[in-house]
């Protein structure tokens, strides 16, 4: 079984490369039905609205293909299909598109979340925003937003205490109600608290932009990718207990390990 | 003093040339210190957080003063520097950065308003985002996105009924008390509702991707140019008791009359 600190500069190498592959393939999958009248929503959920399209199919898809052919020793985990074990020790874990309900609404926030992990957790992840032509990389070295305008080096800002902090969580409603109340501690201290980023909001935390990200109710494929970007920032990851959070549930991510205990206190109910 | 049905095309031509300088003036402003760690934001509260940065005043600066230029005879209202009467029956309504929190979240959901009013109302507008390079421009016969890719029409969604349409709002508090329980009648009813957007919500809407934008508290400056830009893409805006919403307060904007006369029953508590 392979863990990060066997990995070879070599191997690094080539899962970056095939990463990026995946990224570039998820993005043509996506784009194409992006504010397209031919996208079709299907409702997961027979209680609510938890919607999938085919773009999310096709992008996961695509995805998937590249490892069967490229890395068939590894195993995955993906939202619209599943797990798959491997016998490498890593991980691929896909979102193909985090923010399904962004996408149909036509705003940019939604991402395609391309992480891998070993038995630890995340080692190496990418949150891609094909409308805006935006990639974020974080791992085996490297932290760097790649856009139309080059790459520039990716930074948690730190410094920032709540009463300044700036927290993003997608959804006003945060969970359960004993997690609402602990996320509303929170949120009353903070100076400004914004709504309805998706995994866009932990891109920005990355690059320095946004002070917090708390959010509940998560799965796995949702936090491997937006949890190895913002380490490699510098950033602070954890669950609501300080315990890892790359399993889902709660999350708490912070630009500094000052602001994450400030939170992580008030979350806890110290 | 002029009103929109004795301008000629010669001078709606001319007008519009003009709001695209002040659009494109206003990009070079905000774009400079979009994402920049020399952006330096001011509270105007002083009881909570309003902020304002030197990106929104150079922003409104560049346009007035382009204005001074070109239209000496039109009135200005704008969110930074107020108002200032005109003689020709014309006013030019200016936001230089509608969505200053999100400006300063780094996230692109933040946009330039650009509006012109006659003693009726609204009857062009320009709804610009600089860092995704889109224009959505409507009046004067045109409605349209302008971007990197070209421009296509904008067309607002017709035939969706509201338990299957998506609502945005930018703050999920929405206005008074009495407000957001009003509010919450037609949210509670809609398939899918988004937070944080700002001006890019109406952009939305114009474009057919959103199908209602509900919101309260707003000044003039919001909506004058979101409401010529979804009138030109056929959508249909009031206020919450169904009378003109330029002047502020609530607004209700759908993509169809039918979603419009629904959404607008439910906030009446008819």
């Amino acid at each position: 079984m392979t863990s990060a600190n066997e990995i070879t500069p070599e191997r690094a190498e080539r899962i970056m490369a095939v990463a990026h592959r995946l990224a570039d393939a998820a993005r043509t999958e996506t784009l194409s039905l992006f504010r397209s009248p031919l996208l079709r929503p299907d409702n997961k959920s027979t209680t609510g609205f938890d919607p999938v399209t085919q773009a999310d199919r096709a992008s996961e898809r695509a995805m998937r293909a590249i490892l069967a052919a490229e890395c068939p020793e590894d195993g995955i985990l993906g939202e619209e299909y599943g797990g798959q074990s491997g016998q490498s020790g890593l991980t691929w874990v896909l979102d193909p598109i985090d923010g399904t309900r962004a996408f149909m609404a036509g705003a940019p926030s939604w991402g395609v979340l391309i992480g891998v992990s070993d038995a630890r957790g995340p080692i190496y992840g990418i949150v891609d925003q094909p409308h805006l032509d935006e990639r974020f990389e974080g791992g085996f070295g490297r932290a760097q937003l790649i856009s139309r305008a080059g790459s520039v080096p990716l930074g948690a800002r730190r410094g920032v205490a709540l009463a300044q902090a700036t927290l993003m969580s997608t959804y006003p409603e945060v969970g359960s109600p004993a997690e609402h109340a602990a996320f509303s501690r929170v949120a009353s201290r903070a100076r400004l608290v914004r709504y309805g980023l998706d995994c866009y909001a932990y891109a920005l935390l990355a690059a320095g932009h946004v002070d917090l990200v708390i959010e509940a109710g998560l799965q796995p494929y949702d936090v491997v990718a937006p949890i190895a970007v913002i380490r490699a920032a510098g950033g602070v990851v954890t669950d609501w207990q300080g315990g890892p959070a790359h399993n889902g549930g709660t999350i708490l991510a912070a630009g500094s390990a000052e602001l994450h205990a400030e939170a992580l206190a008030l979350l806890k109910g110290d």
